[in-house]
């Protein structure tokens, strides 16, 4: 265990739980610190491409959980007062106003930084998402993978 | 602190968080570590016995909760997207097409391998659940033996 | 990293929630652990003074944020079965009913035994809230400051 090595499980594709997630993340690897980020299941939106990818295999289930789950950073809703999506909206505003960095750039932050992504393979294969639905050049592990992660951090967030 | 010992507070009694927590308990034991969950508030519901038991001693209030809050692994809701249910039930369709396991199986596995069941004795208190409701062998802790174990292990997750 | 102190991330400001993460911090400190809780987003409403506080150079959104988020311990609903308000308030019932702490006790305890309370600054910002807003003798950090706190902290929780 060493005092440079962070994890934190994205569980959650809220906007304002995301925000949270990656601001630490890239606050934690502007200082120096090895941080990897698991996506899994809700949190497997923040990778996904913003566009539509043609895949094969799927499920009519999986197609439908597809097409409902937010593609990418910028389709999240806020987990509380969302109002259909004018919360996130305002919110937005507020963010702009006292310029902090947009969901978008905070991803593209996380990844200049050299974050470690990794999206969750069970999370994927019960959700039917292919890689190449997700952002290029990220890694793949199951539990073991992220134990193994977390076994070598001080600090392991699930959020 | 060791790297053999992981706890997790399992507060959340939503299909989804409590999938994720067994997982990482059921990783983490198959990994041979020493793996306690603590049960508290809605996180209850995961260890209560499926059909109903009698009970002494409590409020009207404390039976009504006791009848809307699930029954079980096999009763829980999505975070998300559950639509009175049907979110959930499509879930279970999508986990069984790739073989996944079941909440009730990540449940019964993670008591084959010995992860530490503990409810939370406040919450308990709170929500009047008796010792009789909950499945048999289970340990019963309040915050002070929560700490003792965290203070042992080297992740420990609130989920 | 020692087994002495404790952060916590207080994100959520559902009173069942919050209810966990200042038994957690006052069980620590009563064991004679430094505890540090940082509020951050919805969790600032924790550290809101009850009344209203005159400020100035909010814009619009920001005020409206503020009405719209709860006043302090006091004003809290649960994150599920809230019912408008009416599910928070009959748990409060229960909680009388085994004289468990209240949410505001909960609250004072914590400064009493000198637990730290953080306001996360960029919470602030975003969503407007000025110092004299919140309770007095709070400390005000960034996500340096977390960071700084969590190395030292053998446990480290996300609410």
């Amino acid at each position: 265990v060493s005092t440079n090595k962070k994890t934190i499980i994205l569980f959650s594709d809220d906007f304002d739980k995301a925000m949270a997630a990656f601001l630490i993340a890239n606050g934690a690897a502007a200082m120096g610190d090895e941080v990897t980020i698991f996506f899994t299941f809700w949190g497997i939106d923040l990778i996904r491409k913003p566009s539509k990818v043609k895949t094969k295999g799927k499920t009519l289930l999986q197609k439908m959980f597809g097409m409902m789950m937010p593609r990418g950073p910028g389709k999240l809703g806020l987990s509380k007062m969302n109002f259909g999506g004018i919360g996130v909206r305002l919110m937005k505003v507020c963010m702009r106003h006292v310029n902090a960095m947009s969901m978008e750039d905070l991803v593209a932050t996380a990844r200049e930084q050299g974050v470690k992504f990794v999206a969750c393979t069970l999370s994927m294969d019960i959700l039917g998402f292919k890689k190449e639905e997700l952002l290029d050049g990220i890694d793949f592990m199951g539990v073991a993978g992220y134990l193994a992660e977390a076994d070598e951090a001080n600090v392991n967030l699930f959020i």
